[in-house]
C-alpha cells in the first residue's frame, strides 16, 4: 500500500506550534502519512479566502489525496465537522464553507458529519478541532477507515455567497476572491463565465469605483514593466496583475471587493 | 523498522538556507526521516519563547520522537550541548533552557553532554551547531545509536526562571509566556495552579498596570466579538484573549510580562 | 531503491498555494518523494538572492539530490528552462542565472534545455512553468528517467555578473549579495579570496560610503553584544555582523550595494 498524502490549509501562522500539533497527531495514528502544507498564512478567519487557497491547490494532488482545512470562526460552537467525499478526493474541516470552492471544483458524492468519538483523540480540547478532530480523523481515512464509519450522512451543508455571479446583458459581476503574494488581484470569474471574450485584446472593467480599459493577455510577460493587465490565471480565474509589480496596490483593493466586466455591445 | 520523526524548532526565520542545511545534515545521515517543522519564527534569541512552543507541541508526538531545538546567542562560546532523554522523547540542543519547559513536562530520565566527534558533521563551524552538531546528533540517534554514546551524563544543567510562578495567599503572580498569531497571551500559570478557580465565571487579572475583570471561559466562542476572556488554552495555560480579535494588542502586553491573577478572598 | 531528495526555492511565499501546487505535481509522477523546502521568502524576481540562498544549501545534501529553484521574471516569454547535471547533483529552472552559483560550486558537467513535452504536465500555462514544467521534470528524473532524455545539451547559458569580483593591488571589491534574517550582511567575497588576511583581527571595509575598522573573528559570540564584526560565515563568505543585533540596519546596506575590503599596504 502506497503513502497516503494528507494536506493541511488553515489560519494558524507559522510562528506558533498549532501547524506541528496536528501533524503529530496525524503522525501518532499513521505515521507512513506524507504530510503537505497548502498554506497556513490564510488571513485569521477568513473563509473565502481559505477556501480559494484550498481549490487552487487540490486540483493538482492525485485521486485520493486527504485535505484538511482549518479556518474555523466557530469552533467550540455548535457549527458541525464535516467530511465531503469528491469525485477526486476527500475534504475535511468545520461546516462553514471553507471546504466548497474544492469540493464544487471536484464533484461532491457525500457529505458525513463528523461524530464518531472513535476516531477523534481522547480529549477533545473546545479550542483546537483541527488537532483534536480533523487531524485524527484524516489520519483513520488514511489507515483505511470507510467514510461512511466517520458519522450519519447530511443532505444539507453551508453555501456562502462568494462562488456567486450575476451575469446580465451588459457586464458581470463578481468579487475579490484572493490578492496573491505578487500583488495579483484573483476574482471569482472563471474561463468559462467570460469565454465570449477570449478573443479580445482588450477589457473593460469597473473596480474601486474606476472603469479601466485593460490589455488581455495571456502572460505576465506580454506587458511591459509596470502596465495593468487582465489574464486568465493558471487556476482558470479571471486576474488583474501589473506586470512585476503589485495591481492590489495599484487598485487599492481588498478581499470581497466587487468587479464588473463590461460586455462589448454589439451596435 | 518505521521511520523516526525527527521536529525542528529555531529561531532561524524561513527567509534563508539553515533550516533546509540542517534537513540535509540529518538526510545526509538517515535517510528515511519524517521531518516536522515545530516552528523556525521563534523571536531571534529569544529562549523562553522557544521553550514555550516545543514544549506546547512535543505532548503530542508518539513516543520516540527526537526533537531539536536551536535558539542558540551563545553558540561559538563555551555553553555545552545536550541530549535530554524524557520518558517520552529525546531532546537536543544548546544547555540553556531551550529544552526544559518540554523536558520537565515529559518527566527527565538522563542528560548527556554532547561530545562524541564520531556522531558530528567533520567540519564543525564556530556559528551553526544546529547543522554541525544537532541534526547530525538527531540522525545517528534515529538510525540507533544508544543515548549514552554521544557524551557523558551530566547531573546539573540550565534551569531559567520563566517556569515559576508566585503563589501567595491573595494572588498567583506569573509572566506572559508567548503571544500567539491570533494575539492570544499565553501565561505560565497551569490549570492545576488555578484549579480552585475552575468554577469561577469570572477572574480579576493584574496586568500592563492595569485590574481588570474577565468572563471566564471555556472557549473563544462564548464571548461576544471584541470581548475581553480569561480560559485555559489547548496547551493547559491560561491564556487572556478577545473574541476574534487580537488581546495583546488590547493590553499592550511584551514577553515576559508580570501578570497577577487575583484570588477571591473569603470575607 | 531509496527514495529521492527535491528540493525546492522559489518567490512564491508561503501564502498562496504554488509551493503545494509544485509539491502535488511531483507526487503524482513520484510519490515517494522527500521534498524538502528550501526557501520561499525569495524577494520577488530577486535572481541573485535565489542563486545565493540555493547555493548556500545545497552543499549539505546528499549526492543525487535534485534541486528546483525557480525566481522568474519572464516567465511566458522566451528564456529557456534548463536542466544543469553537476559533479554532486541536478538543478532545474530558468535559464536566468538562478541556478548557477549551485552549478559552479558543484561542478557542472552538462546543461540540458527542457524541451520534451513527455515529461511536462499535459497542460502547460504560460504564468506557471515551476509546477507545469520543473517539477515533473524533476519527478521523472528521480523516477530513474536520465537527463539527456529532457531535451538537447546546449553550450552556453546566462551567467549573470553577481559572481565575480574585482581584485587589486589596494583593494577587493565584491557586493552584498544576502541580508539574512539576524541582519547579518553577507558578501560575495570568499574565505579562499581573502586567505592573505586570515591571520589579521582587523579588517578595513568601505561599505555604504562609510569607511569603518571591525574585529575580525571566527564567531559571533567573540564580540560583546552591539559590537561590529566581520567574520567567514558558515558558507565560506565574508559577513558583517553586530552581535545579536543587525548589521543591515546599522549599515542601512540594501542587497547589490558594492563592499570594498582594504588589503593591508606595506609600507
Amino acid at each position: 500500500m502506497s503513502r497516503k498524502i494528507i494536506t493541511l490549509t488553515s489560519d494558524f501562522g507559522m510562528k506558533d506550534p498549532y501547524v506541528a500539533e496536528m501533524k503529530a497527531a496525524v503522525l501518532g495514528i499513521y505515521p507512513e502519512a506524507t504530510l503537505i502544507d497548502i498554506s497556513h498564512e490564510i488571513e485569521k478567519f477568513n473563509i473565502q479566502m481559505g477556501a480559494y487557497i484550498l481549490s487552487a491547490a487540490t486540483d493538482y494532488f492525485p485521486k485520493g489525496t486527504i485535505h484538511v482545512a482549518v479556518v474555523d470562526p466557530g469552533v467550540g460552537t455548535r457549527r458541525r465537522s464535516i467530511l465531503i467525499q469528491t469525485k477526486q478526493d476527500f475534504l475535511i474541516g468545520p461546516d462553514n464553507g471553507v471546504l466548497i470552492l474544492a469540493a464544487e471544483r471536484a464533484g461532491i458524492e457525500h457529505v458525513y458529519e463528523i461524530s464518531n468519538p472513535c476516531f477523534m483523540l481522547p480529549v477533545i480540547s473546545s479550542t483546537f478541532h483541527g488537532r483534536d478532530i480533523f487531524a485524527p480523523v484524516a489520519a483513520h481515512l488514511a489507515k483505511g477507515v470507510v467514510a461512511l464509519e466517520v458519522g450519519p450522512e447530511v443532505k444539507e451543508f453551508v453555501r456562502p455567497e462568494f462562488t456567486r455571479i450575476l451575469r446580465g446583458k451588459e457586464s458581470i459581476v463578481g468579487k475579490v476572491l484572493h490578492l496573491d503574494g505578487f500583488g495579483n488581484i484573483i476574482t471569482n470569474i472563471t474561463k468559462a463565465q467570460i469565454s465570449s471574450l477570449a478573443l479580445c485584446s482588450q477589457l473593460d472593467i469597473k473596480l474601486s469605483g474606476r472603469k479601466v480599459r485593460l490589455k488581455f493577455c495571456k502572460t505576465y510577460g506580454e506587458a511591459k514593466p509596470a502596465e495593468l493587465l487582465a489574464l486568465i490565471g493558471s487556476h482558470g480565474y479571471l486576474e488583474m496583475a501589473v506586470n512585476q509589480s503589485s495591481a492590489a496596490e495599484k487598485f487599492e483593493v481588498k478581499l470581497g471587493d466587487k468587479i464588473k466586466v463590461l460586455l462589448p455591445q454589439k451596435s
